[in-house]
């Protein structure tokens, strides 16, 4: 139980939000306050805690050494959006990193795992990713996910306990309900940094994101780290939208996958540069051919419903948290044979979309 | 002649501030005004105009006619630096595009140029390009400039007269006094785009920056075009200092490159992926490798100077106008058997080298 009056200093400190889904009202930590991180969520007195940000370690020889005091568990990263799951007053609900009622996961939460675990285990926040080309929000998904969108489960939570269960019992729980885990890679000590990079050769091959390694014990210290082939995806993914995004976007990419060839030559392949050089050049020239036709730069989404109201809380839920400019557009709303809602909405990127315009036109630029 | 009181209200309004040069006093507009371009000069009483900024077009085809109302020369870019070179009170001078005297070119002109002609011509302001291996300012050069620096004449002026001498009386009078002139690549119309593409792919082939393309007559439009080799040229000469140049140095050169692409598939090569891809890394890897040794990023320069005044001179120049926190530090002036004196220093890129050594150390990042 949180005290309710230090929920109200939090709304008057500006810290937090009052957010509303359906006859379900609730509080969003908008800043990390007395021990609760960002994204953390009041609901009925109780606290959903924050998902943590996870450090990334850009050199694993010295950075395993330097952060891990006990062994550690490798578990698949997965390309996809955070999601914490949980049951309120008969209502099961999927909250996003910031702590929004997340409509397309709530929505689909009966496709993504079995609901039963919450009739013994009311008080569970379950931690994962949803991937695949279905999702709303991200371009890009893991190559193994290709159909619509899974959710897999990297982390177990209780109401108004910001720890993570330890990950046997984790695996235990997840197991006897029959709910889908993040792959298990192993468990590793902090002077097997060569073991670790033989994994990561691995999944770069498969085109995996990468890892989440995380520390046994009660000090849950964890690292992430990511394959090249992350790296490359990532920029394939926003390369059309090279002005819209931070130029950080590209340029901590660039310097992760330096970071991680320096370390690991292992980790280079022949054709790396050129994949690089064209997932730089690729999906822009395809955008400006597209251009003269299209007069914008857009990604294209599909995702589909369970029910027509999530459909359209989801639609104003993009319009309640724009992207910096980049906006959404929505093309068609209509209810498939199988009875889903397809929802079909495009992300535009304007900045681009306006700048190629201006110099397929001929126009003079003194940069 | 330039009105003095003038000069005191742009001092007054800050566009513009005092100088010296050894004796030699002078006062530089920090900002357009009042007709003379950011950059002129005020000497003795009279204008060294400053030099315009041309703009780039990134579509040829519509650019050109946008943009030329008349035939138009089509002069080489040259990758180096832009000095305005002129005569005041028996004293031969250059001025850089921010209008500074630049103590290196200045004390390097008598082997860039015969200076013969201001004795008939006093009142020229002679624009060229300084460019090759031994300029203190820039990672690049020309690949056909691979000894040293030479100067590039690409336009004349005269004192207080902020217009060009038209192209063909330039070339006559450069030809005249044996004055080294831009390669020049003959004369368009608008209606030629395909004619100056079939140019660009020559000299992209050879490496060349590009072209500048001037329009004859009274209007005195110009436009730029670069080829994709240099922008390849231009990320792999920066590629190590990759957070410490504005993040639109990488960002307008892809869009540049992908542009060209779009306009010119003439232009494509099948290694350009790969050329653009080792650009980003290379530079980068090699750097962070050295960092174990060196613990910082730098490049290295060696550039001579006649007298040994003039290089001290530079390196307060240096000192003086810093590229944000990009420093300079020297490490050796020495006066060769030649009679030269060797200045040797490095641009230090301290965001890019306190980040890798952070990283190497197995820090972790929240990004």
């Amino acid at each position: 139980m949180v005290d309710p009056s230090w929920i109200e200093q939090a709304l008057e400190r500006n810290k937090a939000r009052r957010e509303h889904f359906d006859e379900i009202a609730y509080t969003r930590l908008t800043d990390a306050l007395g021990g609760w991180p960002r994204g953390t969520v009041f609901l009925g007195g109780r606290a959903v805690p924050g998902y943590p940000s996870i450090g990334r370690v850009l050199n694993l020889e010295q950075g395993l050494k330097q952060h891990f005091q006990a062994p550690f568990h490798a578990e698949e990263k997965i390309d996809g959006f955070n999601v914490r799951i949980v049951r309120h007053a008969d209502t099961d609900l999927a909250f996003s990193r910031g702590g929004f009622v997340c409509p397309f996961t709530t929505d689909r939460l009966p496709d993504l795992m079995d609901l039963r675990i919450f009739d013994d285990e009311p008080d569970l926040v379950i931690c994962g990713e949803v991937a695949g080309p279905g999702n709303p929000y991200l371009e890009g998904h893991p190559p193994d996910i290709d159909h619509e969108v899974v959710l897999r489960i990297f982390d177990l939570m209780r109401f108004d306990a910001p720890q993570f269960m330890a990950t046997v019992e984790r695996h235990d729980l997840l197991q006897r309900y029959g709910l889908p885990a993040v792959p298990y890679h192993g468990r590793f000590h902090a002077d097997q940094p060569e073991a670790v990079r033989a994994l990561l050769g691995e999944l770069d091959r498969r085109g995996v994101e990468g890892l989440v390694l995380k520390e046994e014990g009660e000090r849950q210290k964890r690292a992430k780290y990511v394959t090249p082939a992350s790296v490359v995806q990532d920029l394939r993914a926003m390369g059309d939208a090279l002005i819209d995004m931070p130029p950080e976007y590209f340029t901590n990419r660039l310097l992760r996958l330096v970071l991680i060839l320096e370390e690991s030559p292992a980790l280079e392949r022949p054709e790396l540069r050129a994949e690089l050089g064209a997932a730089l050049i690729d999906p822009l020239l395809a955008a400006a051919r597209a251009h003269r036709d299209t007069h914008k730069v857009a990604h294209h989404f599909r995702c589909r419903f369970r029910s027509r109201v999530n459909a359209e809380r989801f639609i104003e839920h993009m319009r309640r948290v724009p992207q910096k400019e980049i906006h959404s557009s929505v093309r068609s709303l209509e209810q498939a044979e199988d009875g889903y809602w397809v929802l079909t909405f495009d992300r535009v990127f304007p900045r681009i979309s306006g700048l190629l315009g201006n110099f397929l036109s001929g126009a003079q630029v003194y940069d």
